[in-house]
């Protein structure tokens, strides 16, 4: 249940008045998302999603529904806020630091076909380059100082092999330096449950609270890591990852320096999300919901790239 | 015929490779408009309209294209400019200032229902409050001082009885301040056929290039004039009228000045354009298509208005 804060319709309408989005014609909460509370919107201007932020700030949000702004405005199919008469796309409702984004068209998939991964590469590369002309800056929440104390957290949590597996990856990791990679925003979160899709063609990228400032070949390893995997061993199919990899580097051509740090990154990408998985499984915070997913799936796919020494290139 | 000016496939693919709208996937010049060129065009992210600018310079554009920006950014349904890899919403095909916009849904209607012109009322309320919160300013360019050059070219052409007419409303005018009235971002032009709707919903403004700062009144009678009309006699339809005021009414509550000024400023209104046609029919510009609208549809307004002392109001 995604809905944390209830909003009635008057509450809304009322809201509503400081907006140029016409009359309020429908509202229902939506199930899904475990972060904040989002409405389906109608209203006489069209359809919208309304978010009240449960955990992020009024000084956190800026940089995010700028970012997606910015992207809409260069004509990635992402959520685009809706500013209120006072020009501001962040207002407040039921306490809470609240928006309203327009409502993208499409359904996700479970298992995405070669057009739809090639589909879904070219838009992460137009992305990355429609962020390039973005200003503002946003350090990775989940970058080293964050793995370092999360590993140190869940540890006590793990048997011997799976420690000494951590242990590895960390010491790996924290000598890394992928900053003469190219930079820019990345969205960090694009699983298939974050990309709405019509038929083959990608048509909608949501869910921007974990984008940040790093390494845009980071971005393209945790997205083909989710979409591009042979689900029976955890290792990456081929032709789905091709696909995938040709068709970003048919927009935004992949450089050498990125196809060397690419086993690395895929290995990086997989830590980062088995450690927050082994996080919120291992130490779930109070009133959260209690069903975390599975830490086991991306130990096995960080396991598998380990054993690869040439994953799939271009 | 609309295109000016010819774009093929390949102009058009090497020119998107400055943006970030995906592959090229279909282009289609549309035969409407008079002003401008523009084509139909559907890439991977999704429907736009080209738009290459025949008259307007890359001086006069930035107003424009930010104004449908800010619009858009409010939730009103009108083209939504994209910007390239520099972050600008115009760039230049073919030696001429161009942009590419979103494309809207839903079709222009002949005869609008009480239903469409209250749509049509409460949505041009929207965009008059949206625009409030817009910085840019632009001197209406159909003022007073193209009134009077416009009826001094005009008038040689007119038999007694209308050069009267001219005279008189001319100088009614000349002497009128609005300036007491509410005042911001007016459309200027939303006759029927820049209008789009869905069923009885308007869900898209176009063509907002006589877009200009000047009383929101005058927008308001500008498009009465056109939307609630008695086709037969030039007068207002009551029924029409009411529902038309009474929706932007609810958004925008009209002030006791502005019903104060009403009749006046729907003489304004039918003036300015019974003005401009006479203009187009008497002097038209080399090289333009000749088939000017008919003047006399707007005299006949004006003169049903002047033989009016109490025309429809709330």
């Amino acid at each position: 249940m995604a809905v944390f804060t209830t909003v009635s319709e008057a509450e809304l309408t009322a809201w509503l008045s400081d907006y140029s989005l016409g009359q309020l014609l429908e509202l229902q909460g939506i199930a899904s998302g475990i972060e904040n509370t989002n409405y389906f919107v109608t209203t006489g201007n069209g359809r919208f999603v309304l978010t009240l932020f449960e955990k992020l700030t009024a000084d956190e949000l800026p940089f995010y529904l700028n970012l997606m702004a910015h992207l809409a405005r260069h004509g990635i199919p992402c959520p685009n806020p809706m500013a209120n008469r006072h020009n501001q796309f962040l207002g407040t409702l039921k306490g809470k630091p609240a928006c309203i984004v327009s409502r993208l068209n499409g359904k996700s998939v479970d298992t995405p076909s070669i057009e739809q991964c090639a589909s879904m590469g070219a838009i992460l590369a137009h992305m990355h380059i429609a962020g390039q002309s973005f200003s503002q800056l946003m350090p990775n929440p989940r970058g080293t100082v964050w793995r370092a104390m999360a590993a140190q957290t869940v540890r006590p949590f793990l048997d011997h092999e799976h420690a000494t597996l951590l242990d590895n990856e960390i010491l790996l990791h924290a000598d890394n330096d992928f900053s003469h990679l190219p930079q820019g925003v990345i969205h960090a979160d694009l699983f298939r449950d974050n990309v709405l899709l019509e038929k083959n063609r990608v048509c909608g990228l949501i869910d921007f609270y974990f984008a940040c400032s790093d390494a845009l070949l980071y971005d393209v390893a945790i997205t083909v890591n989710d979409w591009c995997l042979n689900h029976k061993d955890g290792g990456l199919n081929t032709e789905l990852a091709q696909a995938f990899l040709r068709a970003y580097h048919a927009v935004r051509p992949l450089e050498a320096c990125e196809q060397t740090a690419w086993q690395q990154m895929l290995r990086l990408a997989a830590l980062r999300f088995w450690l927050s998985r082994l996080f919120d499984m291992h130490l779930p915070r109070n009133g959260e919901l209690v069903n975390p997913r599975n830490p086991e799936h991306f130990r096995r796919i960080l396991q598998n790239h380990i054993g690869t020494t040439q994953p799939v290139w271009l």
